[in-house]
């Protein structure tokens, strides 16, 4: 069986596991406040190039976005995301149980429609109704999207100068973000996206870790007592060293881009092999995630030898189908891939 | 430097971490849908002679305690609990964050009062205003408490007879439960404690595991749809690999109850130790946590060698430490501390 | 000046504001368990051809939305609406700031597109992934919608048959419901509409009292400890007669369906005068809201000496407003109207 | 039938009610920008000599008290109350379903024990832990108190002392505030509790009014948006003119007032009659609540002529009952009382 399914099929990488390993008997105190945890931060504050940068580790992605939007937002707030967004579908609703409303906004190929944003935020503030709204708080987006694809630096700008003139929070949530900085359709470094945010996240469990993901907020602009908030939320580790470790192994020797590097070029081979195969792609994805047009009597077939995902209906022939690289992906897989299609 | 601070300052047990490595490459299903997760369940079931059970991974006790309170309880009930139990005072509110009231009720050596609590109980349903009141829903359970101490059999009995005489919940938070079944002052088993409970959870954070928590509904009664109040609350991990590994390990062989039993042992060594150097103990505990009363200006003495925590004052010139012994404390350790003392 | 800005803008019809005066100094138990609710309630079951209706007397629209969908809906579900839904855009987030998402779908001229929602929620339910979204739980309609518009029983029979196939609840927001049981293009009875909803609210602030929306459960069908629930959200009057005296006056010899006679008899004065002045018409509403297309140029002129709202901006030079009729609107001011134009 | 079972039994006091009569057909704007709530908020900011104040009109104390205390309180934070208040006792649970803990204080004869509110927080804020834990946010008190009991002027300055100190908010549950100004007992001002508290509300419900509490913040210092955020909690009127032109009558020529001093005359008519009788109180009262211990027998008799309520069990023979006057109370019905005992 080949597999092609997702990001996080496997453990960890294997200098991630040895950090551990090396690290597990040493005594350190709790709940992140160990030297393993101070040099894993010292390292993505280097990294981003952000030297006040307030970093915290949590466990996964839908607890990153609802503990940072949460604790951000206002009660009478809302985040606007692409209606395709990880906030808008795949949360069971974890932004609302928080209490506040995913304002879901036009996109194409899983980016926000920029312009709507900007004529749904104008329009909102020109309301004399508006008290009887919800206001606009912050904009989500993801980058990578949930399609792979990515925004430019001039899209990303052009977020940051629309958040400048409503004073709203811009927020990136970075799953996969090591994927969107390998590729070479990226004309954005960290440090940039670290100066055009006001707070996102570095995945780890899809790109290297056996889980976490760090909250970067660039300018020190943590909120007031965010270690309570992690802990209300149920979010906060005893054994803080479990996420310092990986990280400070993923960002020791720029380990974290290399992954991000390999999966790319991974998934820059699977394309080819798809594209000698005379496969139609859904979309132009420069990233990790791969969306083919398959004839719906193949799938099946198919999942005999390979394992990918179903994502949608295409219309009543065809279906969109998702193959994705990772850290972890082999060059023989790919070529094993070619095999059998 | 010698550490008795806490269970939670070492990584994990070898053989847990030797898991996580061994099958580290194996690419699995997400979301704990995966064999090991399956295994590890079987385990668990296995474990509590409780055949039918529904078995979830979570990440830590503040965790497990929100999302299993949240989700069981309808919306006009609250938990009753010891006012010193860790969801009336260690939580940062998360219980009442998922917007229940934890009804504090009195207590004793760590210990819910249960007569006080049916007496609270029967005088709340002959309340005929009790509409405009927090119904009672749930009784929750520390065992061990956080004070070290052990409800009795008949205690549980007397618990369960409260809760089946006013159709209320029996939750046990088991942050400690290894350390609780190793006593040879428990007079229950696992078997027996998932008779008596609704719903419990086994800790694996502070008994030999990075991190985790087996959440365990012995009859096969979890709530529909749990896992989407897991992934809700932002507590359903990608790599759901990264807990069932490590149950898995814990839960073969009976290493579980092993690290649990040599903990006890050592907290035994421990005690002998304070009572040959004339110690006064706050409480009789007979479980890993022991409490000790010490002259204030001992303190930062004591603590240029040995890393202990602060509990509370005692009087004017005393006050209560507690030391905490682990799968991963040494007889050298003890041995060590003697010497100090 | 001319009012026809709203169907709020008037205090109570002179019979309710008499019923209060008349009952004012009768000693009375608290909180909706006195006979004048009691007595409101029968008429109301009466009324609905509903002899187990259980129903509550609430003060506002977004109240009612709110304490209605957030105690009947499961933590993972969320409620279906147009995306013009006044649950949707106009309660400055309340359902959820209750913890549950309003999944927004398509809409016209008011009315959820029931196409669209069935093959929303069929979608759902095929969707292999779907416990990492939300539950549809229920459907939400308004009951004249926000733009004036009815279902048909034709339309109403297929929602029913939508959430009987896939165990949605129905609710229609009747905070107009006066106004849609009076229009001729309405085709169902208020007994019918009963039948066909799990439940509804029967507006009384718009139509005729001071304050108060009677929920109506009519299959005897409301969640246990409803009352509470009112309680914790803050929504239980002490003086329960206040709402119980005037929903009895309304439902006193007909008046409630008088009061919207004569609401939807002035909107087609109304209409005839504007159709008279050649004026474009936005949609064709059967009910007391009128939406007129009218140029930029003339809004504030008109302003000058008549009332009314700005809805939305048409084209570049055209705006579409809206009149509002009520039970208070009187034949002279529409004549009034007639030469102000 | 006497009735003395509380304060809220009676509609309206006339001039109330005739307030709303003469103002009913005047077209008003909504949503309490209409002039008879500005003209209310006026009279209210006079009295309380607050130019600046921030008033809001509320429908319930409840409503009032869920409202005011989460718009306030941050996430991390908790409001400290007496055992015995409303907020922690009588509220379904309102204030934990906002998300915040009311940490429960010792209190005496209803008053919150201000020594151990100081210990307590004082504790709290020198806890190196205290991250884990509830933050105090507000302090919130009763005036007068659940038990009819009043904050002396000295008190109300330790707890504002307490307050600075630690930078808490003070908030005074004024649910029958005008009991408590008119009371002999009183040696504050409303001017001077206005100095003193960050928030308070003037109960209308219980004194005179048919619906209504007035949430004044002295120093213009009301959360911003909290227009929006009473809505979101369904508490916005859409005819504010019921709340307004009440408190608009309530507040011209000192009618609050005299309506306060007329029930506290009756309750001292009351207590006469009880001394007379030989009745053993319960507590000393000096405002319109007055707790007798009566004979457990003598309950059901005396119900055959009279309405009280029963309070609580004194011990196995006797209970506690209470008497209420209100403003509607008559010497007619005290000195039929009396012929009754």
């Amino acid at each position: 069986m080949l597999y092609f399914i997702n990001d996080y099929q496997e453990g960890a990488h294997p200098a991630v596991l040895e950090r551990l390993a090396q690290t597990n008997l040493i005594p350190l105190s709790g709940y992140g406040t160990d030297e393993i945890c101070q040099s894993a931060k010292a390292r993505i504050r280097e990294a981003c190039a952000c030297h006040n940068a307030d970093v915290f580790f949590l466990s996964g992605g839908t607890q990153a976005n609802r503990v940072v939007i949460s604790s951000l937002l206002k009660q009478y707030e809302g985040v606007l995301a692409a209606a395709t967004g990880h906030v808008s579908v795949h949360e069971s609703g974890a932004i609302e149980a928080s209490g506040h409303k995913v304002i879901e906004l036009p996109s194409s190929e899983g980016k926000l429609d920029i312009r709507a944003a900007r004529e749904f935020v104008s329009a909102f503030f020109a309301d004399e109704n508006n008290e009887h709204m919800v206001f606009p708080g912050m904009v989500y987006i993801s980058f990578p999207t949930e399609l792979g694809t990515l925004y430019s630096r001039a899209e990303l700008l052009e977020l940051r100068s629309l958040c400048d003139d409503y004073k709203l929070l811009l927020y990136a949530d970075g799953a996969r973000l090591g994927y969107a900085l390998a590729s070479p359709e990226c004309d954005v470094t960290l440090s940039e996206l670290a100066s055009l945010c006001d707070v996102f996240y570095i995945g780890g469990t899809k790109v290297g870790a056996l889980i976490g993901e760090a909250v970067v907020f660039p300018k020190g602009n943590a909120p007031q007592h965010f270690l309570t908030l992690i802990k209300q939320n149920g979010a906060l580790l005893a054994k803080g060293r479990l996420l310092g470790a990986q990280f400070d192994a993923l960002f020791e020797d720029g380990l974290y881009f290399k992954l991000g590097k390999h999966a790319v070029q991974m998934a820059d081979e699977l394309k080819e092999v798809f594209k000698r195969k005379g496969a139609r792609f859904y979309l132009e994805s420069p990233t990790n995630q791969q969306f083919i047009i398959i004839r719906n009597e193949e799938i099946e077939k198919l999942r005999e030898k390979v394992q990918f995902s179903f994502w949608e209906k295409y219309d009543e022939e065809n279906s969109v189908v998702r193959f994705v690289t990772s850290w972890a992906t082999s060059i023989e897989s790919i070529n094993a891939l070619e095999k059998v299609l």
